[in-house]
Parts: C-alpha cells; sequence; structure tokens
C-alpha cells in the first residue's frame, strides 16, 4: 500500500514537563492539541522547521482504559534533531538540567544523547 | 536551540521481519544502512514519498554492550502512517498477518491501528 509517514507518538509521563523539553530546548513548535473523550487521553502535536513531521505527545488519565503504569522498554531506540552547533546544543542540555548520557562519532557524524522527561 | 527533527529509532527484535513489515507492506525505501563496531549495532534507514525524516531500525546483537532483552514498554505510543484507502489498507494488513487491534473515530479521521513484528 502507498503510505505516508507522518507522525511518531510517544507516551508522556507529565504533559507540562515534556512540552518544556521539546518547546523550550528542542525549540519544537506546538501545532495542534486535544483530548479524546473515548480514551480520557490528552495529545499536543509538535513540530520543528515545518518539515510536515511531527511528533505527538500522548498522555493518559489514570482512570483511562489505556492507561499502564509507564515502563520506558525497549521500543523507542532514539529520537534524532540535528543542530548546527552540537558542542553549544549539549551545553544548553546540561544548563537545562538534561546532561549528555553517551556519545559517538562516525566518520564526519557525531552523536550526543540526552534523555527526555521521560528517559527517552 | 534550533533543531530539526530527523529520524525515529525504534528497537527490532529481529531486522529481515522488520524490513519486511515496513517495505512490503507499509511500502517504505531503504536509504540507507551499517553496523558499528563500537555498538555491535545494525541500522537500517527507510522513509516514505521522500519527505526526508526517516525511520531507523535498531538491532543489537547479544554480545552487544547496547544488548537487553527486548521490553515493548510504554516510550513508544505509535507510529503514524497515512493512506489514501483506509479500508484497503487495513484489509492488506490483515491477509499479510497483521491483523487491526484497535480502531478510533473523530470528526472527518479515522485511525486503525496494527502491531508491527516487534509489537509497535
Amino acid at each position: 500500500m502507498k503510505t505516508k509517514f507522518v507522525t511518531v507518538g510517544i507516551r508522556v509521563k507529565d504533559l507540562p514537563t515534556s512540552i518544556r523539553f521539546y518547546t523550550q530546548l528542542l525549540n519544537m513548535k506546538i501545532v495542534g492539541r486535544g483530548k479524546l473523550k473515548e480514551t480520557r487521553g490528552e495529545w499536543v502535536e509538535l513540530t520543528s522547521e515545518n518539515t510536515g513531521f511531527t511528533l505527538e505527545l500522548n498522555y493518559y488519565e489514570k482512570n483511562s482504559p489505556y492507561y499502564v503504569e509507564y515502563q520506558l522498554g525497549e521500543a523507542l531506540d532514539h529520537l534524532t534533531f540535528k543542530v548546527d552547533d552540537l558542542d553549544k546544543a549539549f551545553e544548553e542540555a546540561k544548563l537545562s538540567g538534561y546532561p549528555m548520557i553517551d556519545e559517538h562519532k562516525s566518520g564526519t557524524s557525531r552523536w550526543v544523547y540526552v534523555e527526555d522527561p521521560n528517559g527517552i
């Protein structure tokens, strides 16, 4: 089938903390939000640089049929954000309380890993 | 900091099965792949409709320092793929062995959920 990959939805433990992380530190913009009565869930949709692809933060109330105690698990390995100045970026992350937890280099590429408020 | 959200990386239990699911059923294209000696990891990068955003399949050998027994967890709620004909799409998924596990409607939108080979 023909498909267009448009969104990744992550579960968040707490919406305000995650919104701050993705909008204030990573500079994403909120492009939508809402609540679904049937799931007792709340979602916030974010994008960066108008690529069209969105990150959706999903939060379920404790009385939601979709609520389960948050376990990080392995399904989500990482989310990648390109930055112009990596050293400056992880210094800024560190000052915001999100220190570098891992680093890789390969050829001319460098990756620095920080954990979001959900342990991602 | 200015960022561009470019990739979501998921952990897969088995590369060939996941590659088949994302390329044959969801029609994504492989745009890169490689192995990292230092992590004993293998990755395959996929895209759909040249949006620039990629899905990265990450596989770690059992002797990799990053290997852990796969637990699905809650961090990754869902990946969203837009299709032209939803009924046809989930019939095709069902025939490929991936039946619908949930469904939602809201306004003029409809979502059908299927599980990938990793339980995502």
